[in-house]
């Protein structure tokens, strides 16, 4: 059974933001992101692959997996992967996603006394929503809040740069951080943000129970309504001529202190 | 006198490496880049410059460095400047620079006996090249040595993610890293990689005296051969289920334990 025209662009359109909304889907590509894709609980509506993955012993415990929730597995042909496919050497593998929507409200009342959250207030760039998710998956982040002031977390250039992140822990979308931010604060969360201008610098600061920590917006940086309700201000120390750090360095840097505390 | 059409082609061509080697020259697109630009001691070759940036009160005094630097600037309209502007909004700025190429034995032999250097190993995207220059230069790093096997300084995407850093610290293109390596060991450096099988936790190490840190590869990390050189091999501790960090965002981590000693 061939890949119908139909179905080719049923799949290309997937690539704009509308039509991912309208159908509540997404599309993942390649090998890597599949694994984990497979080995998370997002239902996979139907995939792709060509005949050179599917003999590919590495791919082998990924297909068994995608087969296994998935009963659209499609053999395409390298031709008709690069016609479907975002990335420009189109992958041996593709499928077609179910987005999930999990609730600020689930995230934030977990029992976890120390649960460190991320929020995202107005991060543009999808290199940069997908590098901050891929970060807070390294550093056992409890789960990531993106502001619908974001750029989509379903959008490929996102997925693709979380690097399974998005399928590691929880990411919520479409959120709007004013109320959940002053929600959390009235349930005991404690607001940290990052700003030049702070008095905590980030070698000195230490991260006790539940804590939000902000990132905002590359050229503005957080909201002011965020800032008024910060707890803590954080600043990278500056040692040079840079005026500033790009927002997932930022991020990085931050949560490579999340646990200086815990080791000391 | 207006933009010829040669004239605009052969901007648009310094888009593509070819042409950029050719000329020796590259482009340098933005009010906020060009500041930076102004102040350098880069030569700049020809400039364009809508009317509406030439009547705006934040450009003037960039405008006026700009004239005294280079003969050649022009006036030209929104949709000259679309043609020949590589970002997708178009600038009210836009100049022709002099590549620079500073040698690797002039930034290793200078007498700074704390002297800190990055080398980049086959670092692969332009975005990460220029974000890992950008972080270099908010934590004081003395010059960055950018390996033949990774992304051409002068690729407008590097240019654009440095946010001004290319021109405030040396970044020395094409170069040939294992001989330049073994001949700073030689004089004294000390050479340190990032590593997930490192032996040294992040948050633990501390630099002194001549130091090189060396990032590698998106997907491989540092090669085998610079690896074996290796006097340190730091590990950033991992905390969650993530499988590796961005590079630029390792780089900001490591950076930002340069000062620790010092601070302590």
């Amino acid at each position: 059974m061939a890949l119908t025209k139909a179905r080719a662009k049923a799949i290309r359109a997937l690539g704009q933001k509308k039509f991912r909304d309208e159908t509540g889907t997404f599309v993942v590509e390649g090998l890597r992101l599949m694994r984990d894709a497979v080995a998370s609980d997002f239902e996979v509506l139907e995939a792709l692959c060509t005949a050179e993955i599917a003999e590919d012993p590495a791919a082998k415990p990924v297909l068994e997996r995608l087969r296994a929730k998935c009963r659209q597995v499609e053999q395409v042909t390298p031709r008709e992967m690069e016609q479907v496919a975002e990335t420009v050497s189109p992958p041996g593998m593709l499928a077609v996603l179910r987005q999930k929507h999990e609730t600020a409200a689930g995230v934030l009342d977990r029992r976890d006394p120390a649960q460190v959250l991320v929020a995202l207030d107005g991060v543009a760039d999808p290199g940069n929503v997908g590098s901050i998710v891929r970060t807070c998956d390294w550093f056992g982040v409890d789960g990531v809040l993106l502001g619908q002031n974001s750029v989509d977390l379903y959008n490929p250039k996102v997925v693709r740069a979380t690097m399974g992140g998005i399928f590691h822990l929880p990411v919520v979308d479409d959120v709007d951080l004013l109320p959940v931010l002053t929600q959390a604060k009235s349930r005991g969360y404690s607001l940290c943000i990052t700003d030049p201008a702070g008095e905590t610098h980030h070698d000195r600061v230490t991260f006790a129970g539940r804590t939000i920590i902000v990132f905002g917006n590359e050229a503005r940086g957080v909201s002011d309504q965020v800032r008024a309700m910060a707890d803590t201000r954080v600043a990278i120390r500056r040692y040079g001529a840079g005026e500033s750090l790009n927002v997932a360095v930022a991020c990085g840097i931050v949560l490579s202190q999340l646990h200086r505390l815990l080791d000391a």
